[in-house]
């Protein structure tokens, strides 16, 4: 690789580009016509770009090897996750949430879908800030396809 | 106790009465002016519900004991988690999505909201259905204060 | 519930009137017109059977009380699972294939379908006998649709 | 050693190589007479090759430093599995599917052989595409040979 | 079943049984034609005995309702070790034997055997009393049959 | 030390050195009139050779530094084992061999010898092949001193 | 970055030179007008500066990179925390304390506010040394906003 | 013992008669001439009262038994902690608290100190409501002696 | 067994027994002639008392049914510690004393006696309370035989 | 720091450079006038000496640089422990004594002292040799002082 990185190199150094730079990932979502969690998700290698946004990613961040190592015989290896639980106090509180409320939502999916799964892999996710005079709010979207169990 | 049930039969008899009565927790959530996951948590012993709640489930379910087991002085033991990482394929993919997501997420937090996190308590969620043809979809809300760290 | 069992006692119990009765897996597949592993799973409680499943199963086990267990609201607590690792010796050797060749499997779907997985939800397995002179072998297949990761 | 690699960079470069080359598993296995997997899983460090195996690699990737790390002397050490339950969502349905499936999966094998396992070393898998019009499937096998527990 | 036992109190009343007329396994084994170490296994759930040591244990215990438990249908759930690593000092010792060993172990098998291992199925145990001036000494022999990776 | 090495890159060496002479640790033993298993620990780092075997190692690897690594003031640091449980499969046999035949063998060390232990440390181990029409068999003894709890 | 330091080679030297000047936390809080606390968890990387606590930490320690490291952009990435539990004696009887005292403290709260927590986010802390003849005494104060849960 | 209970029933018992008798632990402190949260420790089994401490709870709960269980040979079995780390969520920001900021923490102990701990065990708590304006705030005061490290 | 008891329940009734009569451990030692921490094991079920002790504690206690339980037949089964680590604070800190002196104390044993281990099976211990005016100590001694590594 | 190591470096070098004089632990305790096992702890990290040990260090060591390391600013860092529960051989068996004798030893320290505990802060230890002529024993002594729990 003409850059000669390792790969947790080049996602660290593309966070970096970008902040030197001064964008955020909803500039970068408006210039590459996708969401913004997706393209988080590319900076962290937890999702594979189409060929597009390998071009594009090039062209707003100024450089010319992101398809050295985002192209097509690159696979996301998404196993590296912080530990579990998570330690992180952002992410500690996201996993409290599923797991505190996590039967409950089950229930919930049973009585409106019945025997199935909200798939993690047709998914996508949204990340909103929605004002309130009370103290602004977080709201976090999870949007995944209802898989039902086969019957065989 | 009048009903001499030790919580976790108590949470399962509220259960089995709202099933042999054929009601749905979007029924009750109707009837009790709450929401869903909201009603949900409360027959899991994850959320407290308010003394009116108390007098309309008692109404809806038909009997007369919901306030010796969930009355003033109940304060929900919220920390009976599945196993961690959970093993039920439901709670296993609510896993995945914010832990292969989590770190993403984390960064759109701080460009959009500065350093803190989304509040686990002062928080709601919700589960909903929307159709597609292709297949449909579970959209699952968490929505949550966010609550800033402080300087001193 | 009109037998008055716990599900662990009731699966016990339908395991235990299936082997009183002669009756295999194999046996139960053909008369209920599904495969075998399916047939097990509801035997485990890891299925769900559909109505006339539960019929069928009531005639052939000469009961009555299978769908008040199995009926409408049951839905499989999937996440009941032996220890991790398993310390089974038939169950860990099923789980040492998958991690032993588990990174080869990945390479092969990337290669052969994109990025994405198999999924473990629409699904089917068997399990068959393969004579052989050198020794019969066991030929379990494991069959999922192929789930690509979205992009957003 | 002659190209100064430790095994995990020597593992690294084989499938950079054959990335850079264009050659897929199946183009490699056609090549060696031998399985996709099985050559998959060389690459891994997860087999052993045989003699002509090394020479043919050496051929087909153009390089003379196979025999260095995989001739005679050479044992995988197939113990440095990902971590246990695995992250990866891959894996992690794979193993999903072993557990979920596994107490079925023993049933079905007392019953058709008797008291025994399925080896995972006299053993061989397959990964498949199967085209389906509702969406293509992953068919795994996994094929073993049965071991029965002796009487002494 | 006539004695109405679960399983783990079968076992435990057969080696009550055993105790209570002064039988060891060495008197057992010679009773019934086996190993020690193999009617030691039947006693703790860990092994299947033939139709004729069922007929056999029935005889020297003095009871008839060991084939209730212990016939046709009987397969040892052999997954019911104790903690990992174990914490009884003898088991204790056995696990540190092994694991402080495993290396050197793996070469010699390698050295004498090529590619692959001992089966623990295949396989049969001794536990021996070797007199000797300086101390008594325990010897244990592990004899499994070697089973080589193939090679497809 | 003159070679420069941290013990692990030391003990690879010698494992080097002695694969590209040829040399299996049977001839080592027969050299240095030591056990093979003895042997093959001290090239793991899990044995301490006496002074004759340091000398010995010397001219039969044709090396000269042996005495800088493992001289007076060398003690085997035995707790670098691998994971618990192995995830190796020939140690991890050799693991489920001792945990599975655990409570019994315990049970026979009672019977013959009363309340102790079999030493892990007044202990010596063998590895053998026996030859078998049915197929070759591995032959594993562990040896060790019986330790009686003393009464205080 | 400047001084071309990984961020725990950062936070490292930031202790360092605070050492060599002979300063105490007291003494940086003093003139940098804050607590104690917060000014130790920014030298550990688990507080986030203001802009006018970096301009005071680079006049204090007489460097200029301070803002390089820990500017507009910086988040405490929170999560590297000691084992668990810990095993530095000093962090095992923190954790020791509020495990052991956590239920009486957790009836504690629910007794004074109700239903809800103290939060670790809008949070702030003490270390105090009180003087007493029977030996000095560590008073450490933890001071979070009490959070109710919200009904929805 | 006279009401035949086991020592969690006894203390699930004890803090029953508080509920219905409408008692706080800030009541029971004061007639007790306690701490609150030394009182809450003596209902969960967490601290051992004096004998006059036994008498008054006993007159104060209108019951004679207390002194059959918490008399002269009554040691609290202090070891029966929440899982670690803890899930509910009161305890886990607790223990996150004393994570988070343990090592900032330590520094401060060190400085002020020098080489030593704050006692567990020599220890004593508070918690207490603090209104303010802004939200009412939970100060948990943890007081224990400064143990110094000897030199011998 | 007469007084029908499981194990666990024989030895809380020993205890308790004990406690009624007002015996210490010191007393038990002096009249059966044996150390204070060997009889406390037994009341434990870690130590295997001699037929004579049997005798004598019956004696002592005034009961006839100790020899059902812990005659010739009977073998402590050790393996019932408290959690690794342990969560009592007692416990806890005699783990952190070998722990965090642990290689100090390996590296005394190598000085003093070469390659080895301290027995915990050949072993003795004692508990003293040695009078300070400044504090009484506890002294525990641990004493065990020495075993050498063995040449082979 | 001049001699520029880290602290592992800095503590391995004064192991070999001890190791070279040919100096044993209880020839460095005798010229310093310490305890043996305060000192060998020193060498690993887990004890702060005072500044005239530092001095007799540097004389002894024929170094100058002891106190760069261990002067008033260095606080020992005493959580890096062995792997819990540790794997050496000697650890394994100071663990496994205290853990069996857990208990017993407890109960001995509640019957002498009352309730609290042995400080493993206020705390010395020794490693005796005592010669035997059924072979040579090791006495290792604990002492710490007493802690009781406060009312307050």
């Amino acid at each position: 690789m003409s850059a000669n990185l390792t790969y947790p190199q080049f996602f660290e150094r593309l966070r970096q580009i970008k902040s030197e730079k001064g964008l955020t990932f909803a500039d970068l979502a408006q210039q590459l016509g996708r969401d913004e969690l997706f393209i988080a998700a590319i900076f962290y290698g937890q999702a594979k770009p189409e060929p597009e946004d390998v071009e594009n990613l090039n062209k707003v961040l100024g450089i010319d090897y992101v398809g050295e190592y985002l192209g097509e015989h690159y696979f996301p290896d998404r196993g590296h996750l912080d530990p579990v639980p998570p330690q992180d106090p952002i992410l500690y509180r996201l996993f409290e949430a599923v797991m505190v409320y996590g039967r409950p939502i089950r229930s919930l999916i049973h009585e409106k879908f019945g025997d199935g799964i909200m798939s993690a892999i047709d998914f996508r996710g949204h990340v909103e800030k929605v004002e309130d005079p009370k103290g602004d709010r977080v709201k976090i979207t999870l949007d995944g396809k209802f898989l039902p169990y086969r019957r065989w």
